[in-house]
């Protein structure tokens, strides 16, 4: 079928790829002339024949508010907008209801896959109306894995339920992560271990906790052994902290993610303020001796 | 070749079974007739071709350290005693010691695949001499998937490096599972989400979350929609303490392995000690209600 | 001097008396008659002499905000707000805009202490301009403890800031209980602690963990000896959620508090669907025996 | 009373100092001439009159078993050892073994209250029989606060329970101090709070979360505001490890005194292994850029 895509960055570039791949029409907008089929969001809705699907893979937040403000100005009755980026699932309905009014409809869709998703296929989790999804089902069957389609995509719900079970899928990524760090590094600590990396390798089939991170653990300490190479220094792209905030307002208790969120944070702490507090603490009391800053160990 | 199997419960009764499938000479002992193939250790040990290879499949601790006592006093120089129970990695050395001093090898192989190891192959991470592992390289050979044998055995290092490398296997899957179980928490708390089930099952392929125990959750959500029929009361079988132990040893921040273990220990409380101090405590000074034992809530 | 005291419950109530023993003119208004020293807010305002101070004291979201609407129709140019609830200090600003439409000041007062301050007075963070903290210090000066202002009180910043403080002073209070609760089970776990309450009485003096928090736990165990009475159930109040999500806001690492709000989350289930993930999990790959509901132990 | 003293270091010579002023004679042993009383360990022996009463006040670990050791050599039948050092409880029974084997008795002495011990009194926590301990009650009396003796001074039970307590009451000083330093952090991060020292000075009276280290804490921030001038690395002295190995030992939950205990060790890492680990697997499926050692962010 025909499908606009608005948004060619890592992930947009790759699923445009994999779309064409299984016989779609797809006509991507990006704001790079080098990338773009179409010179506007105006030229894309000019060039999709109506009723048009619009994807949009766009950074979550006010990027992705604009970008379906905008469309919902280019598009018409009948239309339907998808947003696949990472957009948290309370900016849903509002998303939907700016369209709705217009007679757009809207459906929400988390994707996972990474980069490896033009290969691999994509797990789909999507939220909108049974109408909506039927009638983006072509292009959700492409961008999947092959298989059952129940292994790679699912309609969670009404609107808002895709963003939501993708925040939660990212929530459990960070625990996941987290979990084989910290094997990492009690493996690392210990003597007796001669091979990290072999042993990371001998857990990547029949164990139980074998896994696809798992793989990549693997494959990325066999390319840069003892991790030499990079910094602990890491990012957090949102999705982690709104899922230990639906944790809060479920009042379910989050402690796995929520460690290793708060390690994710700590690891861009030049010097933690809390354990100046307790170092301070300590000298008072006990008269234990602090680290002066700026003296050596 | 020729191998003694002591112990045929869940795990070595499988064991023995793709042995023989794989073209080897088992013989098994059990104290139960109804599954043993010789009547006694003795009876093993006359049983097997000097020089022996005896593998141990017993539950870890004071039974394992009995049976390779027993051994011990059976077996003779140039044997061959390979534990592969769960013990302890502090336990490996007084065995090897033990073993030593008759002029008996000894191999400690941390073990995992489950019940389903039978059919999809062993993950082994084993310790000990390079001449030892050479040695029973075959056995390791049969019991590991198929494949690269780097992609489930590991020679992780001198002896105890086994049953260090299956200590920190088995604190990564405790990670790794209450990150699932938080998100299956977190996705059954959400009323936009009309059928958890799904939502795993479609986690299955493609995702960055996609794993083998996620395949078994899907599976088992599925056999028993809500988890209502069994309860969260939920045993922890040694790896997971000892893990925070070595954590603790090495002086490695763990968390979410931490955290893991002391919600299975929450799970077996009737009632939080600690939090009905913490009940008393807001009394106390805010005259905030408690809920009193045995008043409906 | 003269003030306005809206809401008479167990805090106001006290409030109102301390107030009046240390010299002031208080007028409390409350729905219940048998508290209430007038018939209505409009009362309340014809009551006190312009320009009037009123001190509002109700429970913190939709009642505290109708209660400000209410006030900014009641009241004049000139007049002042203290909003001494559990407000979230985000909501002070908005409250702030109000009145100031209206030409009427607003404080945010954070107040510490419980039903024990009526007799060792009250701790209190504000936040304000300087003019309108100035204006309310003879209240201030009477409410807090005795002996220097800065050791009870404190003009934590502008308006938000007194709030803010009283949130973080709240998730600190969880993080405190928590520890002491710990504590606590650890002590009555361990045989040869032969008088639980007899230790944490000793600590009560001389030692670093000395507090009255330790003092109010060591008196409630004497009450009710294993705290036999009461249950583990326990609420939270909401600055303990709060600061959590301040500290996601701030990138703020937060084990302690999040650990203590969620063991409150944990604290409050009938079985934790977590756990029975877990257990599931376990009686998938593992073949262990799980807990059925309904049986016993 | 007449009282041997083994070690006059910064808790023994003070401890020196309070027993003199309450009246007690005093022989204190350190190996530093410029402290000590008297030569050497016989030298104390000799200068005491049967049956002795002597106080170990050295490191824990293998000084204070030597020292016991070499005390069991110099002292007779119906003498009577107490370690007040920080030993781990289970080294008690041991101990007291040896000494037994002589006649000699062997009380466990909790000694909290740091520097400030000499001047406040230290909270006292014992194990030992009930006679060995009425021996030594008058060294404890002065040693304690002053006040009612249950306030500052337990027989907790048994030998070994003196330091279970006292390795609990440290367990909790770690959550403590952590949770007073989430607070300090967070309060650091709000820009509402113009000054955060102001903020803890006032929580010191009136308010739930008061305390001694609250004290302590904002008088460290006086001292150094901001702490600008020392390190957030922190050592452990042992019984936060031991408090959490006893938590796994008696199937405790304990993650307040768990991250304390994690955040100490991840003080004093350069960088985490653990979030090398994330970083890499991030950059691995998401095509996330990692931060390069050496260069700027």
């Amino acid at each position: 079928m025909q499908l606009g895509l608005v948004g060619l960055g890592k992930m947009g570039f790759n699923m445009r790829d994999r779309l064409r791949a299984g016989g779609h029409e797809v006509i991507g907008y990006d704001p790079r002339p080098e990338v773009t089929d179409v010179p506007s969001l105006k030229g894309l809705a000019d060039a999709l024949d109506a009723p048009r699907v619009v994807w949009v893979m766009v950074p979550s937040g006010p990027i992705t508010q604009q970008t379906i403000a905008d469309l919902a100005a280019e598009l018409s009755e009948g239309d339907l907008v998808i947003d696949g980026g990472n957009s948290r699932f309370t900016e849903d309905q509002p998303n939907a209801d700016l369209l709705a009014a217009k007679g757009i409809g809207y459906i929400d869709a988390g994707v996972s896959g990474g980069v490896w998703g033009k290969e691999n296929g994509y797990g789909l989790m999507v939220g909108g109306s049974d109408d909506d999804v039927a009638r983006a089902m072509p292009i959700f069957d492409t961008l999947r894995p092959e298989g059952d389609r129940a292994d790679g995509f699912v309609h969670a719900g009404p609107v808002g339920a895709g963003h939501y079970a993708k925040m939660i899928h990212n929530g459990i990524e960070y625990g996941l992560m987290h979990a084989y760090a910290e094997g990492y590094e009690l493996l690392a600590a210990e003597p007796l271990i001669t091979d990290v990396q072999a042993v990371l390798q001998a857990w990547t089939k029949g164990t139980v906790v074998r896994s696809w991170l798992l793989d990549l653990l693997a494959k990325a300490l066999k390319e840069d052994p003892g991790f030499d190479a990079i910094s602990g220094y890491t990012e957090d792209s949102g999705e982690g902290r709104w899922t230990v905030e639906e944790a809060i307002n479920h009042r379910v208790p989050a402690p796995v993610i929520a460690a290793s969120l708060f390690a994710r944070f700590a690891s861009r702490q030049e010097d933690s303020p809390a354990m100046k507090a307790v170092s301070a603490l300590r000298n008072q009391f006990g008269g234990h001796a602090v680290k002066r800053v700026g003296l050596s160990g």
